[in-house]
């Protein structure tokens, strides 16, 4: 190893240092703030943002990445290699875009931002129009600017920027497919399901609490390096020896926040198994959000909404809850976790439908970076592909593209990554299922360790050593697709 | 103002920024963090502090606060001026110790701490003793090196790190008094204290942690932008738009967390009520640490174990707990919340016999920069200053010079703030009374607002713009003296 690459992951680590600190300043915003500090966070984060940015982009990065690349540095056991070329990648997508144009979309974003909380209140979606087509109009910028410096399409750029190795001319194919599945098997499933009893009573916020903490170790996230809190909106924080994770409850349905857990804890435990000798380089990070949901989905939807866990789960919330006793039965928890419906909100929907959302949001987006949809068609185009997509209309635009807070935030290209990863999940868990004889015996016991230990080796482990492809080929034998995850769908909602 | 100026005020609102990052860290360390976070959150503060520190010895700004001084600058009502004088002086101890020794002292620091854990523990010195011997070492030379940057003597440039403006020469006269004080009194409060009834009964935490909030609150302090949680160790914490406070709560005795959050809630109404407009500028930073203790002290000492704040609350304690009626009683408050003992352990001292643990480290430590006193010879120096003092001496080491994490940790030069605190508490109390009549008839009826709006305008508005005894010259027509804190203890327990 010689001197440059050693340089190089000393002020890599001291930059990932300055994302930890973002990350818990970003935990305790969401968990613990009161009101009164959202201000001076905002600049707390933001001088950090430009520390860390000031670190990657310094001059002397770009010679010592030429030295080290010259002297065919790094090359232990691939990793090395794949760390420095993951180096280059996000110096070259830092110093793509002009430090003014950065500074601009950080502004609009956040000024569009504030305008869509009122906005989407309101039901009004002329008054952020503006704002939006302002954020719009610098993606499209920052996307041709990155476009130009990654070799790649604009729209691939952010894609890029979410989920490396995955562009639009992958996912539309096998978008396309999906489409045609859901057509077909939606009024099927429909007319097959039957209603859930729904368990009856109010669930004290601290006996949900205490299960979904027993739940999450269970599966293997462990507390002495992890926190379980509350926020409005659920997610996965922190860092790798110190993850924070997030619920809401609703004393009156106990549905959410147990799935809500479990959902977060496969992201959590990925984080926590990431390879521990490149805590603070590129490589030893995820990789990528589309891999990232593959863990939290198949923990949710693959593993714990599965037959086998349902039946060891249901004596459990018996125990822990008592009164409504049938509600509890196995079918019974399989009716109330697996119902599908044609919703018009993303965040609420199936497992079934929820690709449907994506397939909308993928399009469009895709037509406001080309410049192909102006800003005042968007609402149009919105009902237009959810009638055609799932056959349901929104009243108003909050029920439509006032939904998500994601473009209002100037995310374009960040959506496809909740659909593929539900593919990658269905199908890491066919490849888990044939590699390890007893998988579901043991899910039937509440017993984790089969998976996880699949999961570490498979997945976890190898940080972001291999793109997407190469790691669903490893683990799988195949690159992402969408034949295990119709599959999967079929099995449990048409057999 | 000039462009020099103005460059200088973004670096150092930059600099505090960082601050504030690191001031959340820390909370969270100590009231959230899994214990498994441990190591990577010291990276993160040791990151943190790195770039704050290069922010401030980089080499232009020194050439900006020569150009902006030349200019006259910063000279808005005095606020600039004093702005500039700290930035320079801020910059002078920054610049002043080589990087190798603050890096040689942070390691130490942290080994030495390490290891006083288990030897405090272990009730064992002797294990300790070569970690102190090198912390000691180089906090000499750290202080020669300040001392000579800054024209003063080696501790004083130690003392000036917590409490600019008072050195050694200024505090050992007025020790002496206090010593001389307590020689008389303390057998005489003795002889004259009736015992306590202590209110018997369990409380439960949440009981207590809902009476803290709600006194908290009547102090002033304002939940928007505050917060407060539990840690081992009682502490005011984040920043002044974010303030966090905690507690630790004994269900069998309410006394400690009550008056506990009590003084921190003083702490917290000072760091709300600096003023904004300098809000990330040293002049916006509260004046010291003595300044800082003489505001917890005067809520909790002066005002809440106070007579007429004694007569409110007691009827309040009654509603909150009931049970045992007579406990509650004022005269019995009173005598449990100021029951004088000669202790061996500082942080359980009362504030008539705190000053001689003061005083005790006060000159052992200065005999430690000084070379005069050898680390073997520590233990036994204690024991005769703690029976010289106070007629008691600790059976081992733990309840002696392994007490407090302090000199293990680096710091010295810091005791000498809690009496400080103390004595400029009774002075500004009392020039309180003076400037606001009515002022305990309000505390009788549980009404700090008058107590709150003279400690906002003389002390709290002020920032560092004085310094400490211009500040108390300002507020109360003297400088620091024992005066008042001796009055006060006189009337309290010997009248």
């Amino acid at each position: 190893m010689n001197a440059a690459y050693r340089t190089l992951l000393a002020r890599f680590a001291r930059i990932h240092t300055i994302a930890e600190a973002q990350a818990m300043l970003n935990w305790d915003a969401a968990a613990m703030m009161p009101p009164g500090g959202g201000a001076a966070r905002g600049d707390q984060l933001a001088v950090l943002a430009g520390l860390a940015h000031e670190l990657l982009v310094a001059p002397e990065i770009a010679a010592l990445l030429d030295t080290a690349d010259a002297a065919g540095d790094g090359d232990e056991d691939g990793w090395g290699v794949a760390n420095l070329a993951l180096m280059r990648h996000a110096h070259r997508r830092a110093t793509a875009l002009p430090g003014d144009l950065v500074e601009a979309q950080a502004r609009a974003n956040s000024a569009c931002e504030k305008v869509w909380r009122k906005a989407r209140a309101a039901r009004d979606f002329a008054t952020v129009a503006p704002h939006l087509d302002e954020v719009v109009r610098l993606a499209r910028e920052a996307a041709q600017a990155l476009g130009a410096a990654l070799a790649m399409s604009p729209y691939d750029a952010l894609m890029d920027g979410f989920q490396p190795g995955i562009g639009a001319a992958d996912v539309a194919p096998i978008f396309a497919t999906l489409e045609a599945f859901l057509g077909d098997a939606l009024p099927r499933v429909e007319a097959r399901q039957k209603p859930p009893r729904r368990p009856e009573g109010r669930f004290p916020e601290a006996h949900q609490e205490a299960l979904c903490r027993r739940l999450a170790e269970r599966v293997g996230l462990d507390f002495s390096h992890a926190r379980l809190d509350r926020s409005l909106h659920p997610f996965c924080g922190g860092t790798q020896s110190d993850i924070r994770i997030t619920t809401r409850y609703d004393e009156a349905d106990f549905a959410q926040s147990l799935m809500g857990v479990l959902h977060e804890t496969g992201h959590a435990l990925y984080e926590q198994n990431l390879p521990r000798a490149y805590a603070r380089q590129p490589v030893g990070q995820a990789a990528g959000m589309a891999v990232h949901e593959s863990q939290s989905l198949l923990i949710e939807m693959q593993a714990c909404r599965g037959d086998a866990f349902l039946s060891w789960l249901g004596p459990v919330l018996r125990q822990a809850f008592g009164g409504d006793q049938g509600a509890y039965a196995p079918e019974n928890l399989a009716r109330l976790w697996r119902r599908v419906a044609r919703g018009l909100i993303r965040v609420d929907a199936d497992e079934l439908t929820y690709p449907a959302h994506v397939i909308l949001r993928f399009r469009l987006e895709q037509a406001l970076i080309a410049g192909d949809l102006a800003i005042a068609d968007l609402p149009a185009a919105w009902r237009a592909e959810m009638e055609r997509l799932l056959g349901v209309a929104p009243r108003d635009d909050a029920e439509g593209c006032l939904q998500d807070i994601h473009w209002y935030d100037g995310a374009f290209g960040y959506f496809p990554s909740y659909t593929l990863g539900a593919m990658a999940a269905a199908q890491l868990m066919a490849a888990a299922r044939r590699d390890t004889p007893g998988l579901d015996a043991a899910l039937g016991g509440g017993d984790f360790a089969p998976l996880r230990g699949w999961l570490a080796r498979q997945v976890h482990g190898h940080g972001s050593r291999l793109g997407c492809n190469d790691l669903l080929r490893a683990a799988t034998g195949k690159p992402l697709g969408a034949e295990d995850f119709l599959a999967h769908l079929g099995a449990r909602y048409l057999a």
